[in-house]
């Protein structure tokens, strides 16, 4: 932290600064520069909260030095996170699909789709069962019989499934009967739920907030992290602007950055920052560029009679041609890691990420 | 809905939308235009999702035509809801002011406080006993303890309390020993919450979520009316910008616009959007003259040394001249309204909204 | 600036930064914290770019400390600037009201509007001759004959005129006709027109950009007394958020930031930030009790048939109703200020401000 | 236009509704809904305004239904502009890099780096002649001798140059000497360059405004169409959000949208979005995946020591490098147009396009 006085601040202003930084046990270090004083904040374990010193007499600001994570901090784990889901490694220096659905319809609806994605080369299958629905008329998920068509799946195919839980409650169900829970861009921050995420045996894939900062995305991932689960996934879906031409502006300078300040995974979703299907397969290149770890991708065989999120789900065969083409793109962007085989004997993709 | 074609649509085309329209038990109405053809679709029983149409061939754009919510919407119910809290009504033409610390640290702390805020004008009293906290480091709030130092100050002072509920475990505690439950701004869209609310026999105030549109709000409100609580109270906080001379922007235009679509009382959270005490007392002003039914302002007797939020609390005095400042703007505002007496015999404020 | 070093950074990385700083003619002061080597830049004439150092070897951040405007800043002229404009002052402790039509339509409507707006007590007519618009297609202003019925307004009514002057030759012809001339949102860094502007006698109103932080805006306004103009008035008129409801989003909190960091008057145009007649009232009647020293209000007397942005001028009764309902808002925010009176003898409003 | 009339607007309401709209010369069709009236706007020739329609009584919302450009419009033109740059072209189904430093420092300064990134597969040189800067004490540019300076870059190295012109006074000089000119993202709306753009035999390159839609970005570009220059080049660089982990946040979404939507070519700059060296190579990958025309990136040889935006600019090894990278990125988006050759005999990249 570093407090930054008025330029008219006085002495006394000054003393009565040093004094509140005292009595918190931190060290304070008055620095004169040409034109006013400001005062370096020494000896704190983990970040000083700034408001104890804004509304002090003579303060003009207070600058937050260090980031508040830890536990996710490259600082602290300078090697990456690699994620166990089912048999598959995440974070390897393989790429890794994920596909399906948004929401759970029925069970042939699902196991269509699996073995589509499956063919085409995805290694994980996603659907929702319980589906967070902004009007309370739509269509909510099949909920727990959702979960056991998973399981069909997963028997069907080989595929580990990936579904989300939107409370506590759900966590359980969902934590029992799939290989990786999800938690919801607006569930980022409800807290209870991340505590419960840190206290599953099972990976945790954990999107980005609408209006979430990368250090505000990281510290939800401190609460998983902190409750004592490793196997955390960061997963980059846009946010909310102003532009319209899109459902969220994909930010896909959150991939670098994640990855320079954390250890952890950090995979993109290009179907919800859409919103439009004729989008989905340039931004998917694009985050494969950018040096993504893994896609999450909207599919489904007839989307135009989906129940939910229709409109941004494609059709088999673009899914296909996508993983086509986002083969040779991640080939030059890991060409060191090319040779690691992820661990898939029995979900045999057409060679993506291996 | 409004499903508009390309310019060089075929007929077959336009007849493939219109099928898909009315195999979804619609009625689709072709309009030819000079330059393009536009299709209406006409008695739906609520709002159609516009990614059935958007993936078809031949369609440009999908546009909703009718607003999502129902018994929110000042359509359905066209005189205003008066929400009821303890002896005390909100909504009535009357001015209410909450008041308190960010968080409860103490029963010297809260008392303190409260007789403070009481004898200032004050109506309800705030005080947050379970904080959602960006960090896991950070002071979580005092929990049960905190509820029953809110009971210990309406005992002492006769004010109502409201407090935030963070999860489905915590509301029923909250609903049990406050008047009132708050539900955050980053639960704006736990829809497990809403729905647990929704339930509830207490009255309800929902912030508005750092990036949630009115209409989002307004279908967050329609959660909880749907569940049977018809005693929801909206309160603006401000929503997140690039702007960073304030923590959030305080979008002021939302409470004229929620008056204008729903019945729904709407407060405003003048604190939370600034951050920063110097910007309260004005904001807070505005959002009296805006129109607000209420404000929720952050008061601590010592805020330097408070456990959260203490840059943002106004000192004692500063909120008894907020309170002098604030009630002849408000008699501007109201003036038809201004012989409505608030019910509130033991809750002796000094005078404001009466 | 304070240069903030990676925890791991080496010695000869710390050796690195503390040479490029001292190249650049700075001193550097290394203060070692418990965890990293923070270094201080000191003796820098104006703001030092953190550009410099971010690339270097071991550098985690480089932190701007000081705010890079100097003419604007309270801290460079502690009283409040006033502006003159005709025979008029703003920024003395009275409310001043700007107001007319978005555009100079013809003669007889203009002087219709003055007459309306004047009687109701505004005291400066505004109208635009040369028109920013979206489309080339759109209504471009009247051009010089918009100024030449601006003139005819003045001499009609005795109110001083103020329009905008859209780029440098422009402005030539605005300077001569309009006694203050307006720079608009879209042209807030359109340094060639502030540099213009900072070459006239006549005062200058900048308006914010559509995503312009309050200290862009002030480093526009400084660009225009740089070049030695000191009547500068800035005017807040919302800006671009993810929000549907309303054009813009208007930020209130901006005024109070202003009047903190700089001298320059800071008035408030809610008309271009609402964008609908329904939200200019409410709007406006905040922007008084936030404390701006100004209204820019549009006004039209048959807004249905305007030209331009008919849908957010307000009819003449509706804007007579706000002058009333301003005053006695103005009174509570400026009860020391109540006694001055605003030098304007011969538009003699209905009392605002005075 | 759609005009949604009130659930309670009576038949008088709805006759003045399309009294008004013919009184405008358009023709209305009313469309009675289940719940509410909507009525269609038929036979105008280009947009109409919504406000027209939004004050009437009875009126809820006006809706768009078509886009405002023309010229632009992928709708009047279906192949794709080519834009011919001295002897090379852009659009026609290559790859093409600009780059170069922020600002042209000095002659030694520009040819140095012209030489290293036409070696590393730059086809056009870049160098700001004109800064336009946020502060007026930062550096502005050489001015004239930057344009000499370009001139002098060409000679030497036969590549095509590119600067910004930053008023119309400016866009004379550039325009005689530089083989493209090029308009910043703060004068998106500079009304006054666009048409000065418009009546230019020289081809643009038009930026992206911070703030802007896509729709307000092709409307500026209608602007240099509507003046009778079709050579027009448009350039993504990343909008202004609430993320503080990059200077702007780089909308690659923008790119398909623009290329649907206009037979325009569209380029993206990722040093200026990101505004850090670290992030410019994989946002430079991402935005070729995501099918862009073309890059523009900074490059420096001594960025420490640059006089502008240092921090962003890659080292000469680091753009080679970047440009291995592309080329088989590129290879997957066009694969079909891999064979094209860019027209560039004396300008011998290594291969990137070709």
């Amino acid at each position: 932290m570093l407090v930054v006085m008025d330029r008219k601040a006085t002495q006394e202003e000054v003393d009565g600064v040093v004094e509140a930084i005292e009595r918190r046990g931190y060290v304070a270090r008055p620095i004169p520069g040409g034109e006013r004083v400001a005062i370096c904040v020494l000896h704190n374990q983990g970040p000083v909260d700034a408001s104890y010193f804004l509304g002090l007499p003579g303060v003009k600001e207070a600058i937050p030095v260090t980031h508040p994570y830890k536990l996710v901090s490259r600082e602290s784990q300078p090697e990456d996170t690699v994620v166990h889901i089912g048999d598959l490694c995440l974070g390897n220096g393989t790429l890794t699909i994920i596909a399906g659905p948004c929401a759970i319809e029925s069970e042939e609806q699902a196991v269509t789709i699996a073995r589509h994605v499956k063919r085409a080369g995805a290694h994980i299958f996603r659907g929702g069962a319980f589906k967070p629905r902004t009007s309370p008329y739509a269509f909510q998920g099949l909920g727990e019989e959702g979960l056991r068509i998973l399981a069909k799946v997963r028997e069907e195919t080989g595929m580990p499934v990936v579904t989300e839980a939107v409370d506590r409650e759900v966590f359980d169900l969902v934590e029992t009967h799939a290989d990786m829970v999800q938690i919801g861009a607006r569930n980022m921050q409800n807290f209870s739920l991340l505590k419960r995420a840190g206290r599953s045996h099972k990976p945790v894939v954990l999107k980005r907030g609408l209006s979430a900062t990368v250090q505000e995305w990281l510290m939800a991932a401190e609460y998983i992290m902190e409750g004592g689960n490793t196997q955390v996934i960061l997963c980059e879906r846009g946010v909310r602007t102003f532009a319209d031409h899109s459902r969220n502006t994909l930010d896909l300078s959150s991939v670098p950055v994640v990855q320079k300040e954390s250890h952890l995974p950090v995979i993109v979703d290009p179907s919800h920052a859409a919103g439009r299907r004729d989008q989905v397969i340039p931004l998917s290149r694009a985050a494969v560029a950018v040096g993504a770890h893994g896609l999450m991708v909207e599919v489904h065989h007839a989307p135009e009679s989906a129940l939910s999120d229709g409109a941004q789900s494609l059709y088999p065969q673009q899914f296909e041609s996508l993983c086509r083409e986002i083969d040779p793109i991640f080939r030059v962007v890991r060409p060191q890691r090319g040779l690691g085989l992820n661990k898939l004997p029995k979900v045999a993709g057409r060679g993506l990420g291996r």
